[in-house]
């Protein structure tokens, strides 16, 4: 018999940049792919788990044994993201949410006029600081934090502001790229491990520790 | 012997968005997706043109026989296009370049603060615009117009603006979609054809529509 009996859970994964429109053409977003989201629901399967991804636009593969929900907003992300929560073990925040949406949106496309324009932009709600302060004690959020500078400084703030369980700090240079480089911090701040290589060789070992850490552990 | 002997012609293709960073995650774009582009290039080739495609950020496969040119920004599609027009016998602006740019880019991720971020936002240059106002009098220039309101009477007035001797014009629907329906508008803003269907049926009959009434009638 196995030391670590297993526990079928079920994982909600967020993935891909969302978009945030000005008028019917123009929109903030971030070049963020989806390869993370993708190689992390592979992981996930690959342990036997059940993987759930709010996606939003990309054009990376999904793994077919999981399940895909498309949106396009952030508002659309955290809907989608808030209704599944609760039949979930976990969430993972691998998304890269548009976090500004334009005051006003315009039903028509602004025509030039030869003048600046002045954009006003208030936050969107942040999608893992929301699953991650609703939880229930038998449920775990993984976040994401994507920095320039003090990453591992930030990272921590975000973790604390974020009720997040393991928080993942990674630089701007994992957006749309094969590879990354992070670090995965446990709730005091501390790193566990500090990961380089494919996204798919990131994703095993961040499972790898999301299995053993917060799934096998749960009554 | 033909009554239209064949003249090799170089043409330029502008195509798919292009991105304005406000920091180095965050930018304004839209959804193009050069597939007209592609679709256009493909049309050039079968008739024995040669294709010259500077293109945004995009994940369409444009054919292997066009020669293509990668940009981020439209500063950087216009300075590539200005470069490569002076060779080529006409220019079609099938892209969509992002045409408001943040006065001010942040070299550091934005930080959330919990209150509004007021963006001030100026005009890009107009790429083929800046083509039409400098082309010889053996080159010639088509545009694109994208419009959700009074579709043909702005259409004609980016024309005559544009300097551009035939004009595209469709609406938002176009964006990201497998199908287009456009109008071909001549010099003096009348419809020469309506076009309905694939990408590739409307680029074919466009690409008539260029091979019979600017590339041939050239000296």
């Amino acid at each position: 018999m196995s030391d670590a009996p297993h526990r079928r859970a079920k994982i909600l994964i967020t993935s891909g940049p969302t978009r945030q429109y000005l008028d019917p053409v123009r929109y903030l977003t971030n070049a963020s792919s989806g390869r993370m989201g993708a190689a992390l629901a592979a992981a996930v399967l690959q342990r036997g788990h059940d993987a759930v991804i709010v996606s939003g636009p990309v054009t990376v593969d999904y793994p077919p044994g999981a399940h895909v929900i498309d949106v396009l907003t952030t508002d659309e992300m955290l809907h989608a993201a808030g209704e599944l929560f609760p039949e979930c073990d976990g969430a993972i925040g691998a998304a890269a949410p548009c976090d500004y949406k334009p005051l006003q949106v315009s039903d028509q496309k602004l025509s030039k006029t030869g003048q600046p324009l002045v954009l006003e932009l208030i936050e969107t709600p942040d999608v893992i600081a929301v699953l991650g302060q609703s939880k229930r004690s038998d449920q775990w959020v993984v976040g994401f934090a994507l920095e320039t500078d003090d990453r591992h400084f930030r990272a921590t703030v975000k973790q604390q502001k974020k009720c997040c369980d393991l928080m993942v700090s990674n630089g701007p240079e994992a957006i749309d790229a094969a590879d990354n480089n992070v670090e995965l911090l446990d709730r005091d701040g501390s790193i566990i491990e500090t990961i380089s290589g494919s996204k798919q060789h990131v994703a095993d070992r961040l499972i790898h520790q999301i299995h053993h850490r917060l799934i096998l552990p749960c009554p």
